[in-house]
């Protein structure tokens, strides 16, 4: 198998079969490739919430634009990315990866000062506008993944976000949601996209060569 | 091999051996994994620019935070999304669409009516934001996809976008450059990140599940 074959099997799924679970060990796969994804600076600065619960997918449902997906879909997993970048945040991470790797604080001090010089003069939706980037390398990730698994997702950013924020709590943990991606197995009956060609811009508009 | 192997392989290498090609066949297998990335809507809104020519490399130089790089790497990627959306570029990707799958062209109006409705009233800097945010998936693939095929990358926002849109003559062709990756062959002496362990924010402190 290659990234190639998977991603020209995955397509964005219209309809899951409410009784077909993901398992957890796949879960746990695509949850891995969504934080080995690289992000601007190593910040990763987003948190990635994997919903299971029936209850909690049936409050997010009104915050849906495909009700049924949420409803159906074996897992929910949502991308909420730092509302803004502050001094404690970048020293944190910073300070686990010099541990991590047996340096002394303080070794990237030169490149963290730089950072905080950037951001914390920015607006906070300036900083978020580029948090909220970084999940997209996550997300593709994500999706990449559960096609290698041959597991069914749909990406999906199109959702009030005012109300998934609420029922998950995002905004006291200094998070807003970006984007989700249903899990699951498909119901091949309803997902009127499965018997559709895969369609993608010609390489010829796509690339441009120097 | 698995993309989580691939992952954890790749790093964001700092030096690149001048001497080293990377191969026709693995640039155009890195271009395909972008141009499969899926993207809201399917509207693919961006270009990618494969740049080998040393003549404009050097061009570009005066625009990257690490010009070594831009000067060494084999290929330079860069990802470019429209500047707006456009009821004609909705148009002609939805027109292929239903051309490619034999469906009469208008069958999906509807859609693509509350598309235009959405975006065409937005600021073009609104629309930017989101068209940007698309190309993070196709970066992401195509890191993936160099991952997979052991070639090195390194992925750079931090640049001087002015500079880079106006060697491509970007503006010209409805396209702001977003973000960028070098593709070549890692020069080990001199890539200081290589020896040291790869850190990712632990699971527990990156999932939240419910």
């Amino acid at each position: 198998m290659s990234l190639i074959e998977d991603l020209k099997w995955r397509h964005a799924v219209k309809a899951y079969d409410p009784n077909k679970k993901v398992s957890q060990e796949d879960i746990d796969k695509i949850v891995e490739a969504a934080r080995l994804a690289p992000t601007s600076s190593g910040l990763q600065p987003f948190k990635v919430i994997v919903v299971e619960d029936q209850d909690v997918k049936n409050k997010l449902v009104k915050g849906a634009l495909n009700p049924e997906c949420m409803r159906d879909a074996s897992h929910i997993i949502i991308f909420a990315a730092w509302d803004r970048y502050t001094a404690d945040r970048i020293d944190h991470v910073y300070n686990f990866t010099t541990d991590e790797r047996g340096l002394p604080r303080g070794r990237f001090d030169s490149y963290t000062d730089m950072l905080k010089n950037v951001y914390l003069n920015e607006p906070a939706e300036r900083n978020f506008a580029h948090t909220a980037r970084q999940t997209y390398i996550a997300l593709g990730m994500a999706l990449a993944q559960a096609a290698e698994l041959r597991v069914d997702t749909t990406p999906a950013e199109g959702f009030n976000n005012a109300i998934i924020d609420e029922v998950l709590e995002l905004e006291k943990q200094g998070l807003k949601s970006v984007s989700l991606m249903y899990v699951g197995y498909a119901d091949v009956e309803k997902d009127w996209l499965s018997t559709m060609k895969k369609v993608r811009v010609p390489k010829d508009d796509f690339v441009l060569t120097y």
